[in-house]
């Protein structure tokens, strides 16, 4: 089952610069900064109700430098709460959507993740996410 | 004060077989389809916890198509609902963000709505909107 809209991506150049401008657009600071070496990315988290604005900015070998490079900052990605990330990953592969990652991986934010290719979800990139119970 | 994530508006060609593709994805179906002649788009709504996905598709000569033309379908705008519209035009017109209509206006979901420019939103075309209430 897809529960809710969890974070939607923002590919950015700055962090710094963008954490300021969406800390003055959404009148409330980030609450969280982290690194993610795995993806050569740097991120931080507004929370707006149930979901949070993930900014995502990249050393120049990421995956999110190359996107800025090809269509410039702006939204990237929309991450989706599932509640059996592996059932829904067989589920869509059944259905033809192509998954990026052939088993869940570790994400950002104590999240198992995996990625639905755009070319078969109509532009979007998305995310399916379950959170790593401890 | 910005409350949640509403909804997200994704471009699309065929309102039809991308219902299709969602309804798929998210193993739901669209709760609703609404006609906005103003825009020149016809948009469905699927529910994913407090926030919404909006598909939107137009005629040849609305900005969804001519979106679509330049970039491709994709993700197009994020809409957070707000607690005062006038008071957070207000207040972002005097932080230098450039508002696309001076006033808000009526937009679909009987909402009121306001767009900041994607240039001065890290490319993020940001839409502001409030339950009218009846």
């Amino acid at each position: 089952m897809w529960k809710n809209v969890e974070h939607i991506g923002i590919a950015v150049k700055d962090i710094d610069a963008s954490n300021d401008l969406f800390k003055t657009l959404f009148n409330t600071p980030p609450y969280k900064e982290e690194v993610v070496n795995s993806e050569r990315v740097t991120t931080s988290f507004f929370q707006l109700g149930e979901a949070k604005i993930e900014l995502l900015a990249g050393d120049s070998d990421s995956t999110i430098t190359k996107f800025i490079n090809k269509k410039g900052e702006g939204m990237h990605h929309i991450a989706f709460e599932v509640e059996d990330i592996y059932a829904e990953m067989d589920r869509l592969k059944k259905e033809g959507f192509q998954v990026l990652n052939d088993q869940p991986k570790k994400g950002a934010d104590n999240k198992l993740v995996c990625f639905v290719h755009p070319k078969t979800a109509n532009g979007v990139l998305v995310e399916l996410c379950q959170e790593i119970k401890k």
